[in-house]
């Protein structure tokens, strides 16, 4: 599996087109939902959790919350009333979830999870696990794919900043290549936005319909570098943190 | 149909995407292929074309060829044996085609045409005739589609440039508003790329694909503001100059 040469980056800036690429197996998937699915999954994990289930349909998770289970749901950024947490990245801060299992269903995070399911393996980036999330991938020597989560199959402006942002420092490394079009976009978008990554993200549609919630005072923690040291990835259908587990 | 308020801008850069748009009826989809199909039939247009006949499938345009049509077909960006043109602008500003109806089949482009047709109204975009365009589009008093042809259902860097300078024309006069993340990044790559098109666009993937098939020379004609007063648009299922209608 170990070669010479280095391996490839390719970003997927919806999941429209992740059907579409031609990456060379095997490849790991990168699922970025920085607003708010992959930032609170990794502060959660960062908090102990353990192991997270991964649900695609309110159905599954209501059903799961009937068995016992503790439930992460929301729609549209909003809680959902039979669970027992949403989307915040600053609920799992508080939460007493050490050690336990948690299932999660998102608007779009965990429909990237299931759609990536297929690859040779797939991990959740943000920019509180970039760094270690950088280290882990250069170790793994496959190829990468950065999947925006976007926003009901459309661009979002903070999964395609951050998408340029792993691509710098994967390929800064001389470890890692990038021949397409959408990186070299995510690349220019990240050097605009790397100057001030709140401030930029002001325009961000997703980052309004979150003020309009209430929700606003998460925003800050997703574009905080680093505070987080987990990668959680997906081992036999459920995400662990696989820092924790070596 | 007319109003008061601003008309919107909605920026597509993936024809996969274009199925999910929340733009409201009626609206105009401006298709965009700058390397290079919509500034060919820009250019062809511009050089006196009366028609063309889209065609999706080189099946349609061989046996249109049969039936006694001119023909111009590509694939991969070099012309097909069969037919009498390709894909090079150039080569449009030399042929004798005035008065003429041309069939044309491309790898992305008119695969585009194909999928907007069902909107109220489809125009062409290029660099070659942006001003001229933003002025029919801002009478026109429609809201706006803009659609990147893209690679293979893939992000192509020089259609999403060109939706930025696109939208900037367009809002700039005041009649028009955006409020999506696809149309802030593509402002933010048009603020990067104006200030030297052609030495931005050296690291676009077609255009490296164009220079190894020896297509080149036509690279510098598909940068260039403004060179063709025309806008092509379909009218009964066929393209036709609206200006030259008027």
């Amino acid at each position: 599996m170990k070669d010479a040469s280095p391996n490839t980056i390719e970003v997927c800036f919806t999941q429209t087109s992740f059907s579409y690429i031609k990456t060379q197996q095997p490849f790991v998937v990168v699922v970025v939902d920085i607003l708010r699915a992959t930032s609170a999954m990794c502060s959660a994990f960062a908090n102990g959790l353990k192991t997270i289930i991964p649900v695609a349909t309110l159905e599954e998770a209501r059903s799961l919350k009937e068995q016992g289970y503790l439930v992460a749901a929301e729609r549209e950024g909003s809680i959902l009333s039979f669970a027992d947490y949403g989307n915040s990245p600053l609920e799992y801060q508080k939460a007493d979830i050490k050690g336990k299992t948690l299932v999660y269903c998102t608007t779009n995070g965990t429909q990237a999870v299931k759609l990536a399911e297929k690859a040779s393996g797939l991990v959740l980036g943000a920019y509180v696990n970039l760094d270690v999330l950088t280290d882990w991938l250069t170790q793994n020597q496959q190829n990468v794919v950065i999947l925006c989560s976007g926003w009901k199959n459309q661009f979002s402006l903070e999964d395609a900043v951050f998408a340029g942002a792993l691509t710098e420092n994967l390929s800064s490394k001389g470890k890692f290549t990038y021949n397409s079009d959408s990186a070299e976009a995510s690349l220019d978008l990240w050097k605009i936005a790397r100057q001030d990554l709140l401030f930029y993200h002001e325009k961000a549609s997703h980052r309004h319909r979150l003020k309009r919630i209430g929700q606003d005072a998460s925003i800050p923690f997703c574009f905080c570098l680093n505070a987080c040291k987990v990668v959680p990835g997906l081992r036999e259908g459920v995400l662990v943190d696989f820092l924790s587990e070596e």
